[in-house]
Formats: C-alpha cells, sequence, structure tokens
C-alpha cells in the first residue's frame, strides 16, 4: 500500500497526539496536519497563557516536535524546543520551544504564522493548528468529592480535571462550543486519513469532539477516521475506566460523532465477552474494532504505556489499504 | 575601494557595537567577526547569567541581530531575537533572543556551538565570539562616594559602574587578566580591519583591553587598527569626561594598546587647542586623529546620540584605501 498521495489529519494533544504525529510520519503521507487542544492550564504551559494571554503552546511545541525530520537540523531544533530550563528561578520548568513560539506569535501577531515559522525552521513537512484560535478552559462535573455520593461539584481547569481524586463523569469547554479554526476544519475536509488519540481522554481527546464545528467536518468526512483507544486507564481522570467506558464518554459528550474504526491494543487480556462490550460501544459511534499490536515494548520484553509509532503505522497503512480497496 | 577580500574584526559591546556591526556590513567584507564583552550583569542578561551560569547572552544577541541580513527570513529573526516580553510576569524584560541563545547553549554545552546555529537561523556571514569563554565581572575604583573626596571606594559590577553618582577612576575584571576565547584571538589574527568602540567606555570597550591577549593580538596586528570615539560622555560613568579624556583612560588601563586611526565625530565643537590635545592623546597609543562626519542625523536634522552606520562605512572604507595603498 502508498500512503504516498494521502493527506493525515492527527487530532489530540500532549503524549499521545506525539506518538501518533511519529507514526503518521511513517505512513510518509503527502501532508500531516496536527489538530491541537488549547485548553491546558498546567506547567509552563500555564504559566505562559496566564502572562502572556496566549493559546497554551506545551502542546504545540510537542506537536511541533514530533514532526520534525529525522536530519541533524530537525533533530537539534526538535531537542531545543522540548529542552526545559532547571534549577529553581523563574524560567525553571519553562520550555525552550514555548517561549520561542511565544516570542513569535507577539513578533508576528499570530499563533499560526508563529507555528508556521517554527515548522520551517525544523524543516517539517506537516502544520501544527491549533483547534480553536483562542485559550480554552476545561470544567467537570465530578463525583465523589462529597460525603454524599450523588453530589457534582464542578472541576475547573486541565491539571484539576487531570488529577481530580473524585470521577469525572462529564466535561465542558469554556467558553462552551467555541468557533473551529477554519484551517483546521480545511484539515479535516483534505484529510484522507483522520485519527483521533490516544491521549488523556478528559483533557486531550474529548475537547476536540466538544467544538461542533470539528464533529460535523469529522462525521461528514469520506476519510478513514481512527479512534486510537489508550493502552491502559490513567490515575486521575480516567482511573478505573474500562475500555468500553473510553467508547461511552466519548459518544456521551458528542452523539453525532462518526468513525470508522477503533484500535484497541491485542496485548490487553481481554475476554470473549469484554471484546463483545468493546464491539457494542464502537458501533455507537458507527465503527468496528481493531484488536492489534500497537504497544511498545522495551528490550527487556515489558510492555510500555506507549503507542509504539511502527506498530501503529503499519496498522493505519493496512487499514487505509482495505478502506480503499473496499470503495 | 573594495573591501571585498577583507576580514573585519569588530570589538565592544551593547548599542555601540550594534551600530558598527551594521557599519561593518555596508563595507561587504569577506567575514565579519563580532567579538563582544561578557561582563553584564543587568536585565534580562544579568538575570539568566545569575540563573543559568551563563555567559551574559545580551551583548551577544545585540551582535546576532545586527549581522541579521536584510531578507525577509534575516529581518523577522532580528526583529525576533530582540523582541521583550512585556507584562509584569516572570518573563516580563527577557528578550527572547537572551532565552533562545541560553536554551541552544544548553542543549550543545556550548556557548559557541549556540551563537552559531544562530546565524545559521539568521543567515547571517559573520560570527559571534564571546571575548572569553567565561561569564566576566568589571569592579571599579570609584571616587566621590564619600565626604573625603580622596577616598576610593570599589563598586561591583556593570550596572553599577555604569550608574555610580561618583567618578569611575579605573575598573579591573573579575577575575584579572582572563585567558581569550582563542577563536577571538585566531579572528584578531586574520583581521584585515579591527575596530574596538563605540560604546560605554568602562563596561563595553574598556575590558577588552583588560584580557592581555587581546591587547597584544591587537597591537601586534598589521591590520588597519580602528579606535571610534563616542559621540558625547554618556551620563553616568563618563559624565564629563572630554574626548582625550577617553583616550587617557584607555591608554591608562593598556599601555601597550596600538592602533593606527580614531575616529572623532567633526559635528563636535572642538576649539584648535581641543583638537591638539587630542591628537597628543591619541598619539600615545600610536594613532592618528580622524575628523569626520559619523553622527546619525534625525529627518528634522537633530544629531542623534548614535553612529550612522553609512557615514561610519564610508569612514572606514576610505581609511582602508589609504592604509593599502600607503603599504
Amino acid at each position: 500500500m502508498s500512503t504516498s498521495s494521502v493527506n493525515i489529519a492527527c487530532l489530540g494533544g500532549g503524549h499521545g497526539l506525539f506518538q501518533t504525529l511519529l507514526a503518521a510520519r511513517q505512513c510518509d503521507p503527502t501532508n500531516i496536519s496536527a489538530i491541537v487542544t488549547v485548553a491546558d492550564d498546567g506547567g509552563s504551559s500555564g504559566r505562559l497563557r496566564r502572562e502572556l494571554d496566549i493559546i497554551p503552546p506545551g502542546d504545540l511545541r510537542m506537536a511541533l516536535s514530533a514532526l520534525s525530520p529525522e536530519d541533524d537540523n530537525g533533530q537539534l531544533w526538535a531537542t531545543t524546543l522540548q529542552h526545559r530550563f532547571g534549577g529553581t528561578g523563574a524560567l525553571a520548568g519553562h520550555a525552550v520551544g514555548n517561549l520561542l513560539i511565544a516570542g513569535l506569535a507577539e513578533v508576528l501577531g499570530d499563533m499560526q504564522a508563529a507555528l508556521d515559522q517554527v515548522t520551517t525552521l525544523t524543516g517539517s513537512r506537516g502544520r501544527v493548528l491549533p483547534m480553536v484560535n483562542q485559550p480554552l478552559n476545561i470544567e467537570a462535573e465530578v463525583a465523589g468529592l462529597d460525603d454524599d455520593p450523588r453530589v457534582m461539584r464542578p472541576v475547573r481547569g486541565q491539571v484539576a480535571v487531570a488529577t481530580t481524586p473524585g470521577q469525572v463523569r462529564r466535561v465542558h469547554l469554556l467558553p462552551d462550543a467555541p468557533q473551529a479554526n477554519p484551517r483546521a476544519l480545511q484539515a479535516l475536509n483534505e484529510a484522507d486519513i483522520i485519527t483521533l488519540g490516544p491521549g488523556s481522554w478528559f483533557s486531550s481527546v474529548l475537547p476536540h469532539v466538544l467544538v461542533p464545528q470539528i464533529v460535523d467536518a469529522i462525521s461528514r468526512s469520506d476519510a478513514l477516521r481512527v479512534l486510537v483507544l489508550n493502552l491502559s486507564a490513567e490515575p486521575g481522570e480516567t482511573s478505573g475506566f474500562s475500555v468500553e467506558r473510553h467508547l461511552h464518554v466519548l459518544a456521551q459528550h458528542a452523539p453525532k460523532l462518526r468513525v470508522d474504526r477503533v484500535v484497541v491494543n491485542a496485548y490487553m487480556q481481554l475476554s470473549g465477552s469484554e471484546r463483545n462490550h468493546i464491539q457494542r460501544a464502537a458501533a455507537q459511534l458507527g465503527a468496528e474494532v481493531v484488536f492489534d499490536d500497537v504497544c511498545m515494548v522495551a528490550s527487556d520484553g515489558l510492555e510500555l504505556n506507549r503507542h509504539d509509532p511502527a506498530k501503529l503505522a503499519r496498522v493505519i497503512r493496512s487499514l487505509h489499504d482495505e478502506w480503499v480497496t473496499a470503495r
């Protein structure tokens, strides 16, 4: 199969999107568009959004770094973008790339122009697009924070939601139902393959499907739409979540969302009935489930909680082959 | 005259070196080496040297910006390097270029490699070389801070020296007599034209002649060596200084220093006897004085306290013509 005349659009944020973009690069497409969540409020990103009133740059920076080519220049800049200042001073913890993106955005007066300038710097083929052209917040309804388990409390901010000891029931964006970045919509419209996930479910994946125009663009697309599930539940926001619960949560937040395939790691110890549950949950989204080996394995044989880009790329290429053949 | 097969080395720091480098670029030489003081302890530079224990990047950044070519890429990066974050937060006042230089220096483990990477980024022909490969401090003996005018008090740090209300008598470096950057010495050895100044006399110009190997390299060179004097005395460190006092101070701090020409702005209101004094002071350094118009003039005719790069370039080219013809 050749994906050499193919456009891929990858939605997500953080480390999950990073791995997906590495996989997308291995599909050797014509173009990759990284569509990135903008709701982070923690760490270097959170400090910059509060201090400079900008879209939090951290998830954008990680995507820029993932798209950097393997040559010396690309890898020097990938490393430099990701490098964090140490020590105990005012800069401690800031990623160099976040500061560079923030500076370029102020000089150019436009975040997209700043991101495009960094891709020129790294020599990347792809493009990094904020899902929305303004900083957002997420707010969750969380159970289990009160003596009375029926009481739901609002928890605001990505960090607070990701680390709540309670059970997240629902999230919404602030402001609610924001306008999508038109360039992100264009990338979705031109895509032959769309991926969503993996990543922190409530803070990196769900925000995309809380933007009505993005749900519409995905659902109406005739691209191959692949939802990549997490390898395991995350401590905090999805603590104790089963695989199908991840799917139910997505369908609950975006009933109109339609995808074609859900990629579940085959290494998971799943019984036949669990597989049936997962397939029924995926059917809510109009999707078939693909069980395949997509897990990174350390040299000592330990399964890591991270997708292996080469394995994920093989699955995506193979699904796209079938998709093209069937049409 | 053609300076197209000529190497120029410019010593200084801050805004003075910035203007000289613009002038050097207009001479269209084969190569420009900016040899830059490393004793700044104020502002963004001072915060970074204290927080990250690095050579203060501010003077280096200004030189990188001055060397950036006129094309879109060069000017975008020149502007971005110089851009300072505003507001009232932890980043307020930091120049983007200082943060980028600091980040690259940490990633590459070498300040020179970081500076060379930025010149690649901007597309500059020239090279920026710290005069010494470690951060330095300056300490001054200052009179007039005590009731008894004979009492001299030590004042330490570039900012403190530059703003002292007393009279600076002498400065020295901490550590004293440091090793020069070998690449700076090589640039001086290969130079056909060497410039020193203009700039804050005690904090940007004198530090160079307090490095014994740099004084030796300048004094033994058969390049055309041009000392460019300031257009006026600066409030603070050279408050009330006459032109010849600038020269006396230099000779006092570096008795072995030899230069060929001293460029004094012809706009200055100087009597015949004042000119004689200046010529005698220059002779201490082995130099002849050139009175010429090198001052930037605003569109309303106001003389600015800044060298005009085109005028300074014309003087340097003309002096080099005479120099080559006479040999």
